[in-house]
């Protein structure tokens, strides 16, 4: 991020004017939205009624449908939506780079101005004003602490959009990023009335049948090293057709490997392509998984971390976990 | 609860002259302890140490071996180890009634002093002093009130006790007893350096590989009634024995069927003894469990409950899928 940004506090007098001081919006989210991307498209929606404003809410993709009871009757088109939207004002939520907002930039004249309010660390600043906190937990922190800037009226939908951002982005309070302050925002927006117990259930606990069949089948692998060091489940190309699974199906396997007892290094193994393994790597801390991926060309974050290898499962298992055996040597 | 209870406030007043009087101390939570009976056992002791009182912690099972890492080098007795403490003052924890205190009510002469600490709205309001707050989540968010009232020194240990506490009986900030109090609360002791995210990992993520085990023998049985309403898994008496398991490791496999989308009723059938089948019921809202678990002699709450029946699983599935089907004519 630029270390030539003003403080948060000027940001936020730029942004509410920028906010005040346009008339049209185009509120715009990232390729895949997440759970804090809609929640914080939808919150600006709101925002942007309560000042007066017209507005357009869109991702690329469109609202995806586990998000659909969130947002009601409010619209978020995809990119394949009214080609002819007119706005003169752009605003990114959770948008790190620009290329992050996928074929919506083909909407967006280079000179339409641009407000770009995120959280992630690596944000570069593009746009005409940005709203950056690197340290938020969530684009909805961001979004709370402009609220608040801008005088809102808090209400229990508004309420509801900041709280889903925040339990998302923390993995229901549980990721380091839960803080003393999102905890403290919680607690404010509980008091709206938030339903924090339904937000839980269809957010974090929700399955789907297709999901659990293909737990069933990722578990019914599970191995463990001798050590109980290491501990790994695979999915086969056949198994994902077989069960009509997308790949945000397999999203949370990789997580029952890494949580057993004595665990240091959690592998997730999956076919994505006949002979080609997407491999995720989850770490307790012992093993720098970044390190790891990077041994087979992929990268990541110290505790968790992906790579592609192509193979067969017996190849592609016995090649990682000798390069993993290393991380202990 | 008993209705001529004073004010909390003045409870309060009269817990902490109790704490101060004192000099020597038994301090008791429930037959089974939880997250929240170890949590409010372990900051009973903390509070004592700042009185500069002594004291010994105990249950009728000692510290369960998931909780040790929260003890650290403090001893919570099990009720076979040292008969002969001798104590001049009782603190229950998390107690709702004088049984939940088992074997370890042996130890405690008649007349001796006892101070009531509890949330269950059951609470008989037992002993010669009660704190209690049927409004509060967790007996932690009640210590958390008398640990203020005391003026005692907030220190990283105290305060991961009452946020352990918090966490756990509000199954990680989830259930609907999240609330704004709640939040407001962990946001402080947050400020304190509770390591929310290693908590949340050893309390509620944290898996043994027999439980894994159990969990893809369970998932393997999954089966969804025609309308998709009612979904349901099963573990027999010999997966039990080949596994090795105990009914702890059982504790969260009802969650799977009840979480799968459009499922109303998730069950499953437990057989405990061979023959025996514990059935345990969890509803979205829709079906009141508890009556259907009345009609085979059980019992509980609206949305979660169980029985026990007899027979073979066929028949048992059988039994219970006609009585549930009777909920929705």
């Amino acid at each position: 991020m630029s270390g030539s940004l003003p403080l948060f506090s000027e940001q936020l007098k730029e942004a509410a004017r920028f906010l005040r001081e346009g008339n049209d919006f185009l509120v715009v989210s990232h390729v895949s939205p997440d759970g804090d991307a809609i929640s914080s498209t939808l919150a600006l929606g709101e925002i942007l009624t309560q000042l007066g404003k017209r507005y357009t809410l869109i991702n690329e993709s469109g609202n995806p449908a586990k998000f659909a009871f969130l947002a009601g009757d409010r619209v978020i088109l995809n990119d394949a939506e009214e080609p002819e939207v007119s706005f003169s004002q752009v605003v990114t939520v959770d948008c790190a780079d620009y290329a992050r907002l996928g074929r919506v930039r083909d909407r967006i004249a280079e000179e339409t101005p641009l407000l770009n309010i995120d959280h992630h660390p690596t944000n570069d600043a593009f746009g005409t004003v940005a709203l950056l906190r690197p340290d938020a937990a969530a684009t909805a922190e961001v979004l709370y602490a402009l609220i608040e800037e801008l005088g809102l009226t808090w209400n229990r939908d508004l309420a509801t959009f900041i709280y889903t951002g925040l339990l998302t982005d923390t993995g229901g309070f549980r990721y380091s990023n839960t803080t003393s302050g999102v905890m403290k925002i919680a607690s404010k927006l509980l008091d709206e009335g938030v339903p924090a117990n339904t937000l839980a259930e269809r957010l974090l606990e929700r399955l789907t049948f297709t999901q659990v069949r293909l737990l069933q089948r990722g578990l019914s692998t599970l191995a463990l090293s001798p050590d109980g060091k290491i501990a790994w489940v695979s999915i086969t190309h056949s198994d994902i057709e077989e069960l009509g699974a997308t790949s945000d199906d397999l999203d949370n396997l990789v997580s029952y490997p890494r949580n057993i007892e004595g665990v240091e290094l959690g592998i997730l193994f999956k076919e994505t392509k006949p002979g080609i393994f997407k491999v995720s790597l989850r770490s307790n801390g012992e093993v720098n998984v970044a390190q790891l991926a990077q041994a087979f060309g992929g990268g990541g974050h110290v505790r968790a971390s992906g790579c592609s290898i192509p193979g067969t499962l017996d190849e592609v298992v016995a090649r990682v976990l000798e390069e993993a055996g290393k991380a202990w040597a």
